[in-house]
C-alpha cells in the first residue's frame, strides 16, 4: 500500500452532510481527513490540531465495496499523494502570506459556517451579474422547506437534471437563478447570451432547462411552485414561480449542435425521450448536492474555489477544462502558460484544473479513473500542487462545440477564472453519421473569442503539443522540423491502452499510463463476451 | 384605359441608366414622368417645370411584350392612382413646410447628383454603424472597375445572390462592406450579432454570404480579389480582399432555420445545390442593380427612402414589412399605428409600406400581382398616400422565422425607420415536414424584442385583426364577443382567390381582391392539365 497525505494542497470541501446534522452512511469510502471527528474539528474551528494530525496519519483508504471495481485495493486516494510532491518541490515558487506560517493550514482554511456565507474577495474576477447566485437554502430553513417540498406537485428528476440543479445551486450559471423560464430559453438559443434590464450583457450559451411531459403538466395544473425530486425520490429543490412552455425540441437541437443528425449523446441521453414541455422557475436547493460517489469532496463549488484563490493569494487563475486524461502534453501547456503569465508581470497564477464531472458519453473515460488518473500525473510531478488546485466541474458534457465551449468558459469566470485556455476543437466530436468532425476544428476558439459577455475573460489559445521524437518528450510543435514529430491521437492512445500497450516514454506519466491499462482491463468481457456494465458512474 | 397621375406622392427612384449615360433598353415600361427627357429635366434641375407637366399628362402605359402577361393591357400601372387619393384627401393631417407650397413639389425633389452624395437628414434614425454604407462606386470609376473586373477570375451569381449584392450595394446591411467573412459568418450564426472593436453591437442575423464550389476555387487560387457576374453573364461587381473558407452548410441550416427537415424554401434554392466554400470581402458594385421588370424604380435605397423622409418631414417612421396581400386588416393596423404613434405625441409618423422583392416561394403571390394588388388597396383609400411610402424590399426572403425578422427590422433601421411592426409569427410557415407551424407564433416578437444591436428600435406588435360580422368590416378582435369575429386565415384566402368566389365585404378592397382572382385565373392549366410556366419573375 502506498501511503500518502491528503489534502495537502487541495482544497477539500466541507462535511456538508455532516455540518447538517446527518452523517453520510452511503458512502463509507473515506479518507483519513473526513472520518467524522476531522469533520468535526473543522467544524469546531479546531484546525491548529490538525496539521500534526494529517502529518502522522497514513492514508487508510477504504474500498466501497458497491464500488470496489472501481479502485484496485492498493491503490491510494487519486489525490492523496501530493505529499510526495510536497517533497519534491520544497522551495514553493511564491510565499504565503505572513500569517500563513505553516504551509499545511492554509489548506484547511476552509469554511465553517453555513453555505452563504463565503467572503469573495475582491481582487478576483466579478461572478457575472455582480455577485454568486447561491441557491441552496439556509440551514435554519431546511426543514420547513422539506416539509413545503412533500406537499407540492412532484417532478422526479433524472440523472443529468440533477447535475443541472447542482449546476445552479452554487452559481456556476449565475446570475441564473434557476432553469430558464422562456425569455431566457429563447436568448440562449439565438444570442449565447442574456440581456438585463440594466443593459448589460452575460454569456449564456446553453439551455439550462428542464423538461416534463403532458401528464407533469397536467398534475402541475395551475401549481405555482413544484417540488424536484431525484431519482431515489428525495426532495431536492422547490422551484417557485414557475413558467411552462413548449420544448421544441429539434429547434433547441439545431440551434445549440448545428445538427439534427441522430447520435448526439446529450440529445440521446437527455432530450429526445424528455417530455415536450420546459418548466422554468426560481429554484430553492434543500441541501447541497452529493453523489456519494467518494469524490464528492473534489466539487468545490465556486464559492469554494474562489476563497481557496484568494487563500493562495493568487492574482490571475486559467482554467483549463478536461474531459480526457492528462498527458505530458496538457502538462507542458499548463506550465508554459504559467510561465508566460509570470512574464506579463503577474507574481502568482494559480491553475485551476478542472475536469468535468457530468454526464459523459459512454466512450469517454469515466470520472473516477479520471480522477485517479490525474492524481497520479500530479504526483509524477508534471504540474506543481502549489500552483494548481484540481477539482471537479459538476455540469454534464454536451458535445456542442463552439456553442458548449462559451459554457465551460463562463461558468469558470463565476469561480475566479480570469483567464481560460482554449484548445482545438473543444468540446467536439466527430460527426454522428458523416466521416468528419461536428465542428471546425477552430471554431471552438473564434466564437469564443467573439462571444458576447466574455470580453473580461482572457483568451489563450492551446499551442499545439507533440511527441517529438528527437527529445523524447512532448514539446510545442515546431513547424520547422515537423518530421520529428507525432501525432499521437486520442483514438490511437485509447487503441494502445486497450491493448495493454505502451506509448512513447515521455507521451504520458507511467502512473497516469498504467491507470488508463487498468480502466480498460476493467472493460474487458468477463464472460460469454458480455461487456460488464459501466464498472463506475461517469 | 384608367387615367392616373404617376409619382405624385411615392417617391421614385432616378434614372440610374440615364444618367450613366446609357438609356434603358430593356424596360419599355415607362411613365409619364420617366421618359427621357423628363428624367433629364429631373437631372438638371428643371423640376420647377415638372408639376405643370405632370399634371397634365395622363398615365400612358406601354407594355413589355415579354411580360405582357404580367398585366392586364388596360390596368394602369400598379401605383398609377394615387391621383384619385389625393382628390380624396384635400385636409392632408399634417401641413408641409413653408418651402413646399406645391403638395406636388416635394415628390420630385429627388437626388439628381451621383448615388453616394445623398444627404442624411441628422434626426432620422442614425444607420447601424453611424453611416449608410454604399457600395456603388462613383461613376468616374466605373468605366475602369469594369476592365479590372474584366480581367479577374470570375464567380457567376444566382439569382438570389444577385439580390444578396444588391441588399449590400445599398446599405440595408450597414455597416457590413461585402460578403461576409468567416469572423462575421460566425457571429451572425452564433450571435446575431456582430460586435465591433469599439465594443459597439449591431444586429446581424443571416448570414449574407457568397458560395463558390471547388472547382471555382481552384481558379481562383491565390487572386486576392474575384469579379462577380450576373446570371447574364454581364459584370456586377468586384469582391476585394478575399477570405475563403468552409461552408458547412448543416450547421448553417440548423442554426439559421433551427432545423434541418428538407423542404425549406431558401435552402432548396440557395444552399443545397451551392458550393462547399463561403468567399468573404469587401464588394465594389459596378453600378446600380436593376431588374428591367417595371418595377425598378420602386426600388428605393435607404439612402433614397432617408430622403423622402425626411422631404416628408416625418418625425417618426414605422415601417410593415410584407410578402402577402393586403387586406384591410392590415389596413386598419397601420392605420390606428399612425393613431397611437400621433397620440404619443409625434407629429407626423410616415408608414413605410415595405414589400420584400426578393425570392419567395412557389405558392406566395408573385411580387408583380402584389405590387398590382397594393396599388388597387391605395387607390380605393385605405390607406392616406401622403403619409404613405409604398417601396420594394431587395432582400430574398428566408422564412426563418425569428432569425429572419431581426433582418427585417434591422434593415429597415438601416433605412430611417425607427417603428417597426411585428405580427404573428414573422417570416414563418409551416413546417415542410410534420404538420405543424415551423416555429411558435410568438417567438418571432419575443425575439425582436431582445435582439443585440435592435435597442434604438421601437417594437410595435401586430393586434389581432379579424372580420367582424356585426360591422362587416375588418376590426380589431374583441374578446369580449369572440362569436362575432370571423378569421380568415391565408389559405382560406388563397382558397376563395383560387375559386373566384369573394371573402366576406370589407376584407379587401373589391379592387385587390379583383388582382388576386386574375392572379390565379393566369395559373390555371391552359392545356392537358400543365400548369403554365410562372407568368412574372418573383
Amino acid at each position: 500500500m502506498v501511503f500518502g497525505l491528503v489534502h495537502v494542497y487541495l482544497p477539500m470541501k466541507e462535511c456538508h452532510s455532516h455540518s447538517a446534522g446527518e452523517q453520510d452512511k452511503t458512502n463509507p469510502t473515506h479518507f483519513s481527513a473526513k472520518s467524522p471527528s476531522q469533520c468535526h474539528a473543522r467544524c469546531n474551528f479546531l484546525t491548529f490540531l490538525l496539521p500534526v494530525a494529517l502529518l502522522s496519519l497514513p492514508l487508510s483508504l477504504s474500498i466501497d465495496s458497491e464500488r470496489a471495481s472501481t479502485y484496485s485495493v492498493h491503490s491510494p486516494h487519486p489525490m492523496a499523494s501530493m505529499a510526495a510532491l510536497l517533497a519534491k518541490t520544497p522551495s514553493p515558487s511564491f510565499s504565503f502570506p505572513q500569517t500563513h506560517k505553516n504551509p499545511l493550514l492554509p489548506a484547511l482554511k476552509l469554511r465553517t459556517t453555513s453555505y452563504r456565507k463565503i467572503q469573495i474577495s475582491c481582487w478576483l474576477i466579478e461572478p457575472d451579474g455582480g455577485r454568486l447566485v447561491e441557491l441552496v437554502v439556509e440551514e435554519s430553513q431546511r426543514d420547513e422547506k422539506k416539509r413545503r417540498a412533500l406537499s407540492m406537485p412532484r417532478i422526479k428528476l433524472s440523472r443529468v437534471d440533477l447535475q443541472w440543479v447542482h449546476v445552479l445551486s452554487e452559481g456556476w450559471a449565475s446570475p441564473l437563478k434557476g432553469f430558464m423560464r422562456e425569455s431566457e430559453f429563447l436568448q440562449t438559443l439565438h444570442f449565447n447570451s442574456l440581456r438585463f434590464d440594466s443593459g448589460s450583457v452575460i454569456n449564456m450559451s446553453v439551455p439550462i432547462v428542464l423538461a416534463v411531459d403532458d401528464s407533469q403538466k397536467g398534475w402541475i395544473g395551475g401549481s405555482t411552485s413544484v417540488a424536484l425530486f431525484d431519482p431515489g425520490d428525495n426532495p431536492v429543490a422547490i422551484l417557485n414561480n414557475i413558467e411552462i412552455y413548449r420544448h421544441n425540441k429539434e429547434e433547441r437541437i439545431a440551434r445549440c449542435w448545428g445538427s439534427t443528425a441522430p447520435g448526439l449523446p446529450y440529445v440521446e441521453e437527455a432530450i429526445a425521450s424528455a417530455g415536450d414541455w420546459l418548466i422554468g422557475g426560481d429554484l430553492e436547493v434543500l441541501e447541497p448536492i452529493e453523489y456519494h460517489d467518494g469524490l464528492d469532496r473534489f466539487r468545490l463549488s465556486p464559492a469554494e474555489l474562489r476563497q481557496e484563490f484568494t487563500r493562495r493569494n493568487a492574482d490571475a487563475v486559467f482554467a483549463f477544462q478536461l474531459r480526457n486524461p492528462v498527458h505530458n502534453g496538457h502538462a507542458l501547456l499548463m506550465t508554459d502558460t504559467r510561465r508566460r503569465l509570470l512574464q506579463m508581470g503577474y507574481e502568482n497564477p494559480v491553475l485551476l484544473l478542472h475536469p468535468l464531472g457530468g454526464f459523459t458519453k459512454a466512450d469517454d473515460v469515466p470520472l473516477s479513473w479520471r480522477m485517479k488518473q490525474h492524481e497520479k500525473v500530479l504526483e509524477d510531478g508534471v504540474l506543481d500542487p502549489e500552483t494548481t488546485v484540481v477539482s471537479i466541474f459538476p455540469s454534464p458534457m454536451l458535445y456542442a462545440g463552439p456553442t458548449e465551449v462559451q459554457w465551460h468558459a463562463k461558468a469558470r469566470i463565476n469561480a475566479g477564472a480570469n483567464f481560460y485556455i482554449v484548445g482545438r476543437d473543444p468540446a467536439g466530436m466527430s460527426h454522428p453519421v458523416e466521416k468528419r468532425d461536428l465542428y471546425d476544428a477552430y471554431h471552438g476558439k473564434k466564437v469564443l473569442s467573439m462571444a458576447p459577455g466574455l470580453e473580461r475573460l482572457n483568451i489563450l489559445p492551446f499551442k499545439v503539443a507533440a511527441y517529438d521524437r528527437t527529445q523524447g518528450k512532448m514539446a510545442f510543435f515546431d513547424p520547422s522540423r515537423p518530421q520529428d514529430f507525432l501525432f499521437i491521437s486520442g483514438t490511437k492512445m485509447r487503441a494502445l491502452a486497450k491493448n495493454g500497450e505502451n506509448p512513447p516514454d515521455g507521451f504520458m506519466s507511467p502512473g497516469g499510463w498504467q491507470v488508463l491499462v487498468e480502466y480498460y482491463d476493467s472493460l474487458v468481457p468477463v464472460e460469454n463476451g458480455k461487456l460488464p456494465a459501466e464498472p463506475v458512474p461517469a
